[in-house]
C-alpha cells in the first residue's frame, strides 16, 4: 500500500540490519561486563544469614529490600508507564512514544547499573548491587526519558540508543561530581535528573534543529483519545512522585518527610496550573497540555529539598510557584524557544523539567543554607546533611554554596554533553526520518492497516479513500 | 469554528477570571493556614532519632511510614486514577472526568489535612502530620469524588471547588462525631466515606435538578473506547480496595485481616454482578455499566467490618449480596430515581456507594454486636473495638447500637449538608453549562480540533463535514 | 438493529439463564465451602497478640503481611490489569478480554484458596489463610489467564468458568506433586504456572479447533488504539514481574535476589525482542505483537531460578535468549502450529509462556544442579533449597534431576488435563459463538450503538451506513 506521503522520503529509514545490530551489540556488551563485574550485594546474596548476624540484625524485615522495594516499584512505573504514556499525546506517535521509551529505558538501566556501580558500589573489583542500585538505575534512565521528550518524534531508535549510552555515562559522571566531590544532597534529583536531563535534551534538539518541521505540523497535535492516554502517564507520575523523591532517602524520618513534602507540593501545583491555564487562554478554557505536564512541576521542584525540613507550607509555596512558571512556560517560552532559539521541544521539557529543576536546585540550596540545629535537632542536623567525616566542619551556608555549585556543574555538563552527543546524532548514518515523516509511527512500526488508512484519510479529507 | 449547538447557549460558561480567582484564592488560603498550623509529626521530623529512643524503638522499620506507605500509594491511585478513569465512560466528557477529579482532589486533600488535623492531630497549637494523615485526606476526598459522580457533566469547575470546600468540612465534622463522640469503628469508611458521600451527592444533584437534560441525551452514553478507559478505573479501584479498607487499621493482624476480608468480598461480588447483569437484560448480554460499577460494591459493603472478625465466608456473603443489590439498582432504581424523584445520578452512585454503604454500616453494626471474647481473644477483643479508657465498659451489643447510630448521623449530615450546598451551587454565578451542553468537554476544555469535528460529525451524520 | 453478519448465526449464544445459573451456583458453593473450611491464619486472626508473644516477635512489623503485601498488590495488578489489558489488542474484543478475564479470575481465586488450602494450609479441619494464600491464589489463576489467551475470542463465558474450575483443580494437584512430592523449587512458577498453564491452554484450543475461523479473520487484528491499550497490560506485567517472582520466596535475601534477577532478565529481553522483531520483518519495522508479548518472556524464563544464585549476568543471558526464542516463535511457530497442528493460539501463548516456561524449568534445573556451598554459604545452601528433614541428604545434582522431573510432570498434567477439559468444553451446550462471530464483543456484551456501527462500517466501507 504505497501512499503519496512516502514518495517524498529522501532519507533511508530502513532499520532491518542497523537496529538489530546495535541492540544485539549493546546487549552482548552488557552480558560480558555484567559477567566480569556485577554480583549480588550482601543483602541479596545467599550468604545473608551470616551477614545478618554480623550486622547485628534480628529480623529479615531489616533487609534494605523492605525499606525500599515498594518505592522502587512506584519509580519503575513512573519510568515505563509514566514517561511512556505521557508522551502518547501525539495522534500518530503512540507506538513510538511508549515503545521507544521502553527500549531506551530497558537498555539504559543495564548500562546505568554498571556506570553508577563503578562509581558508588565498587568493592574488591566487583559491583555489588541491591534494590537501591535498581532505583538509582531507574533514576538515571529517567533523565534520558526527559531528554527523549525534547526530541520525541524526530529521531530513529538507533539515535535513541546511542544517546542513551552517552547520556547515562555523562549522568553518572555528573552525579559522582555532585554527590561525592561536592557532597551535595539531591535525593529526588532536581539537579542530577531534571536539570541535567532537560538541558541535555534541549541542547541535543537544538543541534538537531529541523528547519522544515512545519511539514509535519498536522501530526504534532493530539486527538481526543490520545490525550486520555497521556493522562494515564501524567497521573502515575503525579501519584508516585512522593515515592520518587523518597526512594533513596535515609531510612525512617527522611523517607517519611520526603513523601509528605512532595505530596503537598504536587497538590498545590495542580491548582496554580489550572488557574493559569484558564487565565492565559483567551476563551478561558483549560488546556490538556498544561494539565498533563505543568501539574508535575511541583514534584520536580522539591526534588532536592523534600528530604530536608522544607515543611508542608514551604512545599505548598514551592509547588504553587512551579505550577505557575511551568504553565507560563508552555504559553510563552516554548514558542519563543522554537522561533528565536531554534529549539524544537516536542513535549515542552523546558517547562516541565528544566525550569522546575532549576527552581528545585535553588530551593534546595536555600533550605540547606537556612538549616539550624534547632530545627533539625543535633543528631538530625548531622544525619540529614551527612556532616560526618571530612565534612563534619561544614556549615549550612557553606553547604548551600555547594548546592548552588551543583546546579552550575549540572548545567555545564548538560550543555557540553548535549552538544557533543547532538553532533554525533547529526551524522547521516542513523536512519532518522525526513521532516515530513516526523511524528509518524508508520516509519518505524508496523501499523494496523485499517485504522491507519482510516485515521489518515479522516485527517486528510482531500485524499481519496481508496488509493 | 462556530457550531450550531453552541448558538443555543444561554448561560455564561466563561471561566477566564472566575476559575483562576477561585483556584488562587483557595491556594493562598491553604499556604497561610499551613504556615500557621501544619508541621511534621514526630515520625517525619528530623528530631526522629531522639524520638525513636524515647519510644523505645530499635529499628527505623518501626516508623509508621513502613506500615502504611504501600497502602497509602494504593489509595492515592484509587482516588486519582480509580475515580478519575471510572468516570471517563462518557463519550465526550473524558477530559472533565479525569481533569476535574484531579482538580478537586488536589484541592480537597489540602483542606482535608487541615480540617481532619484540627480534629484529630492537633497538639500545642499545631497540626502534626504523618503518612496516616495523608491517607485520611485521600479518604475524605474520596467522598467528594463519589459526590462528583452524581453531578458529573452538569457542573462547572468552580462549583466543584465550592462543593469540595463544604463537603470536606462537613465530612470532617461527621467523622469526628462518629469516631470520637460515638466511638464507632469505620476503618474502610462505609459510613463516613460512602454513605455520607453518596447521599450528600444525591441531595446536591436533586437540588440542581435539570428538567431539560434529555437535550444532551446523545452525550450521556459511552463509546467503545471510553468504556475501556473506564475499565482502567474500575480495575484499579477493585484491585486496591483491600489497601483502602486496611490502610488505617491497627498494625498487624487488623491490617492483615481487613485485606483478606475485602479480597474475598470483592471476588464474590464480581460473580453475582455478572449473573444479574445477564439475567436482567432481555437478550442476556452483559452490560459494561454493571461490570464497571457493581463489581466494586463488595469493597464498599465490608468497609466497616473488614477489620473485624467478619471471616472469609462472611465476606463472600456480604460481597454476593452487595453485587446483586447494586446491579438491580442500576436496572430498576436509577430510572426510578430520575423519573419520580428527579434525582439525576450520572454515574449511578446510589447503586455503587449509597446502598452498599448502608449495607456496610449495617453489617458493621451486626458484626460488632456479635463479637465475643472467644472469637477475638481477650486482648484482641479490647484492641479491635478499642474498649479502653472511658469505653472499657462497652459491651458488643451497645457498640452495635452506636454503630447503627453512626449510620443515621451520616445520613442526616448528608441530607442537611447536601441541601445547603446544593442551594449554594444553584446560585447563577458559578458558570455551569446549559442543559444541551452538559456532558461535553468543549465547554470548559480546549478540545483537539480534528478529532472533535470528526467524532462530532461521525455521531451526527446528517451534519455537513466542513461547516 | 439486525445486521447481516448476525443472520448466519447457527449457534445459540443466548446467555440469559445459563450464565447466571453457573455464576450463582459456583458462588453458593464457594460460600458453603468457605463456611465449612476457611478461617483466618494466626497472623490475620484477632488472637495475634497472644500468638505474637508465643512466636517471640517484638514488633507488629514482623507480621508476614508487611513482608508480602506490596508484592501481593503488584501480582494482583498483573492478573487483572496485566493479563486483562494485554488481551485487549483485538479491535472488537476489548470488553471480552478485560471483562471475561475479570470474571474467571474473580471466581478462580476463590476456588484456588480452597484447593491450595486443602493441600498446603490445612490444619485441624480448617484452611488457615493469610497474605501468602492470596498470592498463591492469584498465581494459580494466572495459569488460567494464560490458557485464556489461547482460546481468546472463541469461547463463551460459561466455557471459561468451567475451564477455570477444572484448571484450578489440576493446577493445585500438579503444584502439590511438584512442591511437596518432588520437593521442587519453583517460586516464580516457570513450571507450575507458565508451562502447565500454556500447554493446558494449547491442548484445549487444539481440541476446540475451528476449521472455519478465517471467517472472522478481519476481526483478529488490532487497531491503533487497541494496541495502546494492550501496551498498558504489557508494561504492568513487565514492571511488576520482579514482584511476581519474589512474592513467595523466603523472607530477606531470597526475595531481594529474585527481584534483581528478574529485573535484569526482563531488561535484556526487551533488547533482543526489538532486535529480532526488526530483523525478521522484510521492511525492518518493529511489530507491536512482539513488543507486547516477547518482551515478557524474560520474566517467565527466570521464574524458577530467580531466587537461586542465578546472578545478574546469568539473568541477562536467560532474558536475551528467551526474547529471541519468543520473537522467532511469533514469526515462524505460530503460523506453523495453526496450519499444521491445528492449534489456533489467539494471543501466541506458546511463544510467551510455553517455550519460555520450558526454558525457565531447564534453567532452574541447571542452576540447582550447579549449586555449591561455596556460592550459597553453608546456611544459604540449606535454606534456598530447603534441604532439611527428609531432604537433608539431597545433593544439587539430585535436586536438578527432580527439577527436570517437575517439567515433565507439568507437561503431562497439562496435556492430559487439557484433553479432558477440552473434550468437556466441546459439548454443544455451552453457548459458544459461530466461527464468523468469534472475536466480536457484540455476541455476549451490550456494545454502545453509535461507535459499533461506525467502526463496523468504517472497516467495511462496502456496507451501507444505515441498514
Amino acid at each position: 500500500m504505497e501512499r503519496p506521503r512516502h514518495q517524498g522520503m529522501a532519507k533511508n529509514t530502513y532499520m532491518r540490519w542497523r537496529l538489530p545490530l546495535v541492540c544485539l551489540l549493546w546487549e552482548v556488551a552488557m552480558i560480558v561486563l555484567f559477567g566480569v563485574f556485577v554480583r549480588f550485594g550482601a543483602e541479596a546474596d545467599a550468604h545473608w544469614e551470616e551477614e545478618k548476624r554480623e550486622m547485628n540484625m534480628t529480623s529479615d524485615i531489616e533487609n534494605d529490600f523492605y525499606f525500599r522495594y515498594p518505592s522502587f516499584q512506584d519509580v519503575h512505573v513512573m519510568i515505563f508507564v509514566g514517561f511512556g504514556f505521557l508522551m502518547t499525546f501525539l495522534k500518530r506517535y503512540g507506538f513510538g512514544a511508549v515503545g521507544f521509551n521502553f527500549l531506551l529505558a530497558a537498555f539504559g538501566i543495564q548500562w546505568a547499573l554498571l556506570m553508577q556501580g563503578w562509581f558508588h558500589s565498587f568493592k574488591d573489583g566487583k559491583i555489588l548491587i541491591g534494590v537501591e542500585n535498581l532505583i538509582n538505575a531507574d533514576f538515571c534512565v529517567g533523565s534520558v526519558c526527559i531528554a527523549f521528550g525534547a526530541i520525541l518524534g524526530k529521531t530513529s531508535p538507533i539515535q535513541l540508543l546511542v544517546m542513551t549510552l552517552f547520556q547515562v555515562t555523562l549522568f553518572s559522571v555528573n552525579e559522582y561530581i555532585l554527590l561525592n566531590l561536592l557532597h551535595v544532597k539531591d535525593a529526588g534529583g532536581s539537579m542530577t535528573i531534571h536539570t541535567f536531563g532537560a538541558y541535555f535534551g534541549l541542547t541535543v534538539t537544538r543541534i538537531l534543529y529541523r528547519p522544515n518541521l512545519e511539514q509535519s505540523k498536522d501530526k504534532q497535535g493530539s486527538v481526543y483519545h490520545s490525550d486520555l492516554f497521556a493522562m494515564i502517564g501524567t497521573l502515575y507520575l503525579w501519584m508516585y512522585w512522593p515515592s520518587f523523591n523518597s526512594a533513596i532517602s535515609d531510612h525512617g524520618d527522611a523517607q517519611h518527610r520526603s513523601a509528605i513534602n512532595t505530596y503537598c507540593s504536587l497538590a498545590a501545583c495542580v491548582l496554580t496550573t489550572m488557574a493559569f491555564s484558564s487565565m492565559l487562554q483567551k476563551k478561558g478554557k483549560l488546556d490538556m497540555v498544561h494539565v498533563q505536564n505543568a501539574t508535575l512541576a511541583g514534584g520536580v521542584a522539591v526534588g532536592t529539598s523534600a528530604e530536608m525540613m522544607l515543611t508542608p507550607y514551604g512545599s505548598l509555596i514551592v509547588g504553587s510557584i512551579s505550577g505557575i512558571v511551568s504553565t507560563v512556560g508552555y504559553v510563552y517560552f516554548t514558542p519563543f524557544l522554537e522561533s528565536r532559539l531554534h529549539i524544537q521541544d516536542t513535549c515542552g521539557i523546558h517547562n516541565l523539567h528544566a525550569m522546575p529543576g532549576l527552581i528545585g536546585g535553588i530551593v534546595g540550596a536555600i533550605t540547606a543554607a537556612a538549616a539550624t540545629e534547632d530545627v533539625y535537632g543535633k543528631e538530625g542536623f548531622i544525619k540529614v546533611f551527612d556532616f560526618t567525616g571530612v565534612y563534619q566542619m561544614r556549615t549550612p551556608s557553606i553547604q548551600g554554596g555547594f548546592q548552588a555549585a551543583g546546579i552550575v556543574v549540572s548545567l555545564l555538563m548538560a550543555f557540553a554533553g548535549g552538544a557533543i552527543v547532538g553532533g554525533i546524532l547529526k551524522l547521516p548514518i542513523w536512519g532518522d526520518a525526513a521532516a515530513e515523516n516526523c511524528f509518524e509511527d508508520d516509519v518505524y512500526w508496523e501499523v494496523p492497516e485499517d485504522e491507519e488508512s482510516d485515521v489518515y484519510h479522516m485527517h486528510n479529507p482531500d485524499k481519496p479513500a481508496s488509493p
